[in-house]
């Protein structure tokens, strides 16, 4: 629906972008890079997002007690990055739950979308791994940021 | 319907699988294995499973020209897995394509679901990394191993 | 001086050797094994010959309360490693310090020497990461199978 | 002798710095970053001396026939990095060979010195991973910011 779909798109604004170059590192011997790191250029891509919000997750962890970690990973791999180009990531959040926060997640090279896909993390206990409520001051910072998550059938 | 899902899981059969040892690069500061890693712990899986049949993927790209390249995953991480355990990786065939294969893969640690999901791999040309038909010699192995693949509605 | 030199080698008897298998993973765009990659193998090695003389590392540091962790490399890179390859990874007991001790491994495809080098590491109390001396369990256990440490000049 | 001692100095300047962030995939269960990884961020650091001195590796590659090759390395890591922590990792010019370079190399947190060490890379023919010598216009550059190499009793 309209509204809905409405509702969404701004839920998922603004959209922050991270720019990441790729070495060698990176890449796998078909030349290309290696699947599996898109994943960890993802991670910071997240973990900057967090930080532009004013959230460092080692204090998350020291004061807080809590640890963010990825529970569910859909993703599409496009087309290939190469060694030593520069491209952009972005994270635009997704669904939010009381203990878990789903983002959507590209990889760009200039206008060529590479991968894309969604990232659920859990906010858990850092010291039992179990899951917990988001912290009160990143929750109210998003909903601030952010405005109300939308009423989603499916809650994460 | 029964009967697909019957043949679905006839085609899944039989499954693979590769113990893997957990060792200190695998694992983060959260002190478990970090999530981008069990893809690579997949990974080594399906290449072992692809060798189990016959298949060397540096054969595979120097006599048919092709490489399989992950070009989908769909993965849910349930526990973590520690450093210095023993996992077991497993690899069933799913959906076959033309040009593609779908394998579902579980990490676990004894009885334990660690993680599981869906990767889907393109068969593409090895230079120009466009998508090709998979070898013959592979295709009919899978064929005369694991039978018709199933009929479905969304083929990759 | 002779001597010493045939209780250098003596001390470095008997030599540990894992099978390894390259991945994609562990290979780069020039179609190589990534060079830091071989620390991990190196790493794997090591791990696997503490198991061999019965000393699993995670009890190492729940029950002593130690790490092991590198502190110093010396490594020379000889020739590549490629995908698919079957390698062999040595671990050879050299120099021993009161909270140091110093490997020399090799990597091996067959009877190529691919890279070499020395490996120190350091006995670290798993909270402070400050130097602590090897367990009496596991220093005792090298000197019931590699005799006396040899007399150095420059102790680690 | 001081006048080499000078001549050496140098000849290590100016020292490119490169900040780098740690992230979670760098770390382990030990909670400090994964020694390997230091040569990893030392590598990155050296792609980007390069790039500052106007040389992209794909070009080099793609023009000019040559891969520059890790060919040994040696490390001591003094004190562990953590996750989230900000570090600066430098590269300074040591000895110019006709086909290879020794760079010294060091990460560092703030004023604290975490690791250090020398980085020999080799430059190789990119198909048959032979040595061959450093480009023209590579050395040329080199030359004129950094002055003559000094003589060595141990070429490299």
């Amino acid at each position: 629906m309209t509204v809905s779909a409405g509702n969404r798109r701004q839920d998922m604004k603004p959209v922050f972008s991270l720019p990441i170059r790729v070495y060698y590192e990176d890449t796998d011997a078909g030349g290309v890079v290696y699947h599996s790191n898109y994943l960890n250029f993802m991670e910071r891509a997240r973990t900057e997002w967090l930080r532009s919000l004013g959230f460092e997750q080692d204090e998350l962890t020291h004061r807080d007690g809590v640890i963010f970690a990825v529970s569910a990973v859909s993703i599409e791999f496009r087309k290939p990055a190469r060694f030593n180009e520069s491209l952009e990531v972005t994270v635009a959040l997704g669904r939010r739950g009381a203990a878990s926060l789903t983002l959507h997640q590209e990889v760009r090279r200039a206008e060529t979308l590479l991968a894309s896909g969604e990232v659920r993390v859990a906010c858990l206990d850092a010291q039992r791994f179990a899951p917990v409520a988001i912290p009160a001051r990143v929750s109210e910072k998003m909903l601030a940021l952010y405005g109300e998550a939308p009423k989603v059938a499916r809650p994460s």
